[in-house]
């Protein structure tokens, strides 16, 4: 167990980056500017850099009906230049500082991020809220843009079996809900996005106050708001203040199941999805038990659906699980297992589901904390990195969580008991709430 | 097969409804209001009677997000009275005057028809036109029928297993469209139905711009056109001009599964959906071979599935299949078999993809000219029902087709061939774009 037990000093850096008070500097600071831009500045001096992002809150399940994808389509048109600086100019100048840039969309938030030396800040500033509200949405640029998230598509999905699986399987755990949309959107959607949704969705939700401004470094959070002020102060807020428009799933009645043959596949895999709460539909206590349950099914090789059925029986070759808590609506709680050879899914499942089933009754007490303990250090090697700092700060607040839930998260973790875990187990993994999955090979062809 | 021939008076009365042009009485008349009401007149003297039904170009499948049931609770929220006529009045003048009415909401449509003598039908488009214009929506009559319509969804698909795995089976075949959810509404949406909700779906659809206006009987379309324009001339044109916002679904790949058990189950199913083209998402030929293919492997007790699983193996007691051809989108394309005693749908699974898989190289030329002539039968005998003969027009103007579609549809069905067959149940009977159903009895508690 070494190697998931933090140093003291990491432990401290971890108390230090959540509390953002262990003395040695400023407190994490929030506030808005009058454009109702949010400003998180995080202190963390360890190292002369500093990570700058930019968190808006729409993700792909807030893509319009009919034009899924698009909210990663903006992702990838805010590379491709204003009025200002031609298309690929930024990107030019971050790695011509020594910095590293990337930008990602999830289903409930986009992002943007920089990670320069710290007198570059201003500059990262300038050049992200120039493309906040001045994007280049040129026809000459849109078209072959569409093209080329097509063939990311293609790459992806279109030639991958498993990915079809995941999406088929998300498409059928979630009935009603825009979670079952993948992130980069339906083939036949993307393909029809136009200069005029891309730009009608830009004018929507690329304004300030849609927007997080998250900070992390060796910075005075008064200096950051100045240069905010100078910088994203100059953009106006025109987003559209409705409400997230998020229908519930109705209660699951069904156990469903997907299968996707393909002679491409080589290893036949076995998966299970199970709608669940997540942190903001349930109360913490129930996605704080989900996350250690997860950990405890399926968190590596010393988890219960490892030594179940690759150690003990050795009918499989890997299994795990995981659960997507930080969500605004209700979410995947995921197990799976590969198969050895010579046995198929359909074989392994009947152990399987026993696995899953006997999980709360024959872990012993210390599994438990050694879950709990595997999780929260886990995160503190992560805080390691500024980016997984910055990163745990703007997801939590783009989904509507609070700085108190992520200080609190640690203590909430070692709160949670045996009974806690059994609750949400027998609550939230049964059949009527899953979707399980089979990736065979197709022998046909 | 005496039973599926059409008598030479039927089959005259048939091209002459159809057609409108046999000599007897005028042809079918179509006509417009300068408010937007479409009216079509289909002459038919047979019988004193004359059907007068309006149909809304709004079904389930045009509920906005979050709402839904919403077209099917308005369908309520129209027998509940006016400005000008009391709750209730309405359905009395009906009952009072000898005749009969009724409404229904389907995913494409709305509709309501009574049936008078022709000399009431001045009386019944003014109520009719009344209540698209006038609906009292005070909250003393929405929230008392919201709580009308949740028992009729507890008394039809909470209380039973089988309603439950339909709703399952088509929220799995339609992943993307709203065709996958229940018409009635998810339970959990028809709870959050308000005053606001209905009133702002009304005032969008309910205009005579959206409507269509079928009367059949022994009338004069000239007379008819008249009373309309005195009635229904006087509805102002108000509804959302916009396309109706229908996503397509996603190429399918996955074959899935669902199943519902449950203790109340007496008598196991096995069913199955495929996902094919409408009459409006493909040409013609391709859902009329649907329709022909659907007649000839499930339609009774000389189809295919029936044969081969009934009658030659006896390990099911009934089997059939069904084609929802008429629909905007992409629709569903069913197959069912019920297992004999000690047989489980799992066991009869691999026979009923047999019989499904070899119904076009086993089927005779002389099967095949027979589904043909019992489809075309069936509608002819339905035609002997004035209402019938009205909702064929009706619902295939209100999805979109045109009366040469319907004129077409008994010639365009004997021009079907065996190639057109085999093609589409190639084409659209794959495990990708299928789901399998299991009704299954809970005997665990």
């Amino acid at each position: 167990m070494q190697h998931v037990m933090p140093a003291a000093g990491l432990r401290s850096d971890f108390a230090a980056a959540l509390s953002g008070r262990d003395g040695s500097g400023p407190p994490i600071s929030r506030s808005r500017l009058d454009n109702g831009l949010e400003i998180v500045v995080i202190p963390d001096r360890r190292v002369p850099v500093v990570t700058h992002m930019v968190w808006y809150r729409n993700g792909s399940a807030d893509d319009p009906l009919g034009q899924s994808g698009i909210a990663h389509f903006l992702e990838h048109l805010m590379f491709k230049g204003t009025e200002r600086h031609p298309a690929g100019e930024f990107s030019k100048v971050v790695s011509a500082l020594g910095g590293q840039e990337n930008a990602f969309t999830s289903f409930d938030y986009t992002a943007y991020f920089q990670r320069v030396a710290p007198h570059h800040l201003e500059r990262m500033m300038e050049f992200e809220a120039d493309r906040m509200s001045g994007l280049n949405f040129d026809e000459a640029v849109v078209a072959p843009e569409r093209d080329v998230v097509l063939e990311e598509r293609r790459m992806r999905v279109e030639t991958d079996p498993s990915a079809q699986l995941s999406e088929a399987m998300a498409a059928s755990l979630f009935v009603h809900h825009p979670y079952g949309i993948p992130i980069i959107g339906w083939m036949h959607e993307i393909e029809g996005l136009s200069r005029k949704h891309a730009l009608d969705y830009y004018r929507r939700f690329y304004s300030p106050d849609n927007a997080i401004l998250v900070v992390a470094g060796d910075v005075d959070p008064a200096d950051v708001i100045r240069l905010a002020e100078t910088t994203y102060g100059r953009n106006t807020p025109h987003g559209d203040r409705s409400e997230r428009l998020r229908p519930r799933e109705p209660e699951p009645r069904a156990a469903r199941r997907v299968s996707v043959a393909d002679p491409k596949v080589e290893q036949p895999t076995l998966q299970r999805l199970y709608l669940v709460p997540s942190s903001r539909t349930a109360g913490n206590r129930e996605a704080h038990a989900l996350e250690v349950l997860a950990e405890l099914l399926g968190g590596g090789p010393t988890s219960h659906l490892y030594r179940t059925l690759v150690l003990e029986s050795g009918r499989a070759v890997n299994a795990g699980a995981w659960y997507m808590g930080s969500a605004i609506d209700e979410t995947r709680f995921s197990a799976y297992a590969v198969p050895a050879a010579g046995v198929s899914p359909a074989e392994l499942e009947p152990e399987f589901d026993r696995a899953i089933a006997s999980c709360m009754s024959r872990v012993s007490e210390d599994a438990i904390e050694r879950s709990k303990t595997r999780l929260i250090a886990e995160t503190i090697y992560s805080l390691d990195s500024q980016g997984s700092l910055a990163r745990i700060y703007g997801s939590a607040l783009a989904v509507g969580e609070t700085l108190e839930d992520v200080r609190r998260w640690p203590e909430d973790i070692r709160a949670i008991t045996r009974d806690d875990l059994a609750e949400v187990a027998q609550k939230f993994l049964t059949s009527r709430r899953s979707v399980t999955g089979y990736l065979l090979k197709d022998t046909s062809c």
